[in-house]
């Protein structure tokens, strides 16, 4: 926990903040061994970040006098990612990893190689999710929340959303054996679509290419969804 | 298991494998749903990559005929990672990422940030690391093992391995606030230092840049140890 993430009921006239979830309080005391006058780095959702000092401790309750939460945040991917819904840890990984890349707008995608169940996964629960980009947020000192939605039919998504995405955009479509290496350092507005364990079947990779996608590849290695997610945006940003 | 690793001693008059460990007998059952007749992608160890049939499968043993393995497989990083000791499920994951990306060299380094108990952890027994750097061979299909050493004091290792280690590499010390944002796709011998959560301190920094290596950063985003391997060898290579 790298920043206290607040939200903004969390904070009184500006000045004080009141947190009380025991997540929270079990990290300041046992990771981050707090005491009373100890500075942290605080933020507030969607907002600015600053400090402030911890003013009391205890079971219930952690109590902040804040400086000026005035510090943008760190500037965003300029990215939407269309993931193959992984199977479910590897998910909570995959949204901690992204969110803390600076990712904002993510859709997990339904493809003919991801297994029905991962759909009725309680990790799909909208208070799960948001866990996991709240982990990645206070990672990365970030305060802007990503959006996640979900496409739970491939064709659906490739006739009736698809279009929109890309326009403005340029389309990657990260899958092996594609023609082109994964371009570096491109500082554009990106749509960009990666596959599940086992890659996308021939026929969706022809429908993605057909929209106007880019094929490109990260080299002979097959890599994990997580590895991968995070090596193409460290390549592409 | 995108790849069967075989030892030298699985292989039979080198037309014939027999693998008996129940962690890839369970795998080839319950993942793959293998029968007989299938066809897998096998390499043996140090050595080519090809495929071979699958001859039969029991709870004790699966034997495969094997074509001929004389592809190569993926080609390395040209890096040695100098990694600072991760707490222990981190370090599981951060070797079985960064052997599917491709190195081959890895020091674990004991730092100021680095607690001590991690040096007792059982993940640091020389068959746990084995494992982790199985799976991520059978992950990227890849044959050649890495190879793990550790540096249990921060100052013998700076004054008497780095300077040898350095020679002839390009030496990279990725800590946030460094002066240089990370290079992109270079292709050179290099010698890449990663501290521990929390960094390494000001001392150690100083030595290091003494020592003749070059500060780098990944930008203003603080990412967990796993993360930023990945995304440093995915920028960097």
């Amino acid at each position: 926990m790298n920043l206290i993430l607040l939200a903004p009921e969390e904070i009184e006239h500006s000045r004080l903040a009141r947190i009380h979830d025991p997540r929270r309080l079990r990290h300041l005391k046992e990771i981050h061994r707090a005491r009373v006058g100890d500075r942290f780095t605080l933020g507030v959702e969607g907002g600015g970040i600053g400090h402030g000092e911890l003013m009391s401790l205890s079971d219930r309750e952690a109590c902040f006098s804040l400086g000026a939460l005035d510090a943008p945040p760190p500037p965003p991917l300029p990215v939407h990612l269309i993931l193959a819904l992984p199977r479910p840890r590897m998910l909570a990984r995959s949204l901690e990893h992204l969110t803390a890349l600076g990712v904002k707008q993510v859709t997990l995608l339904h493809t003919q190689r991801v297994e029905k169940s991962y759909w009725q996964s309680p990790e799909l629960a909208p208070e799960k999710i948001l866990a996991h980009l709240v982990l990645g947020l206070e990672q990365a000192r970030d305060t802007v929340m990503p959006t996640v939605t979900l496409a739970k039919g491939f064709r659906p998504f490739v006739e009736e959303q698809l279009p929109a995405l890309i326009e403005g955009r340029r389309g990657l479509l990260a899958h092996p054996g594609m023609a082109r290496a994964c371009p570096r350092g491109i500082n554009e507005p990106t749509l960009l679509l990666v596959g599940p364990e086992g890659g996308f079947i021939p026929f969706e990779v022809e429908r993605l290419l057909e929209a106007g996608c880019e094929g490109i590849h990260l080299g002979p290695r097959i890599l994990r969804v997580e590895t991968a997610v995070t090596a193409l945006l460290a390549r592409l940003f």
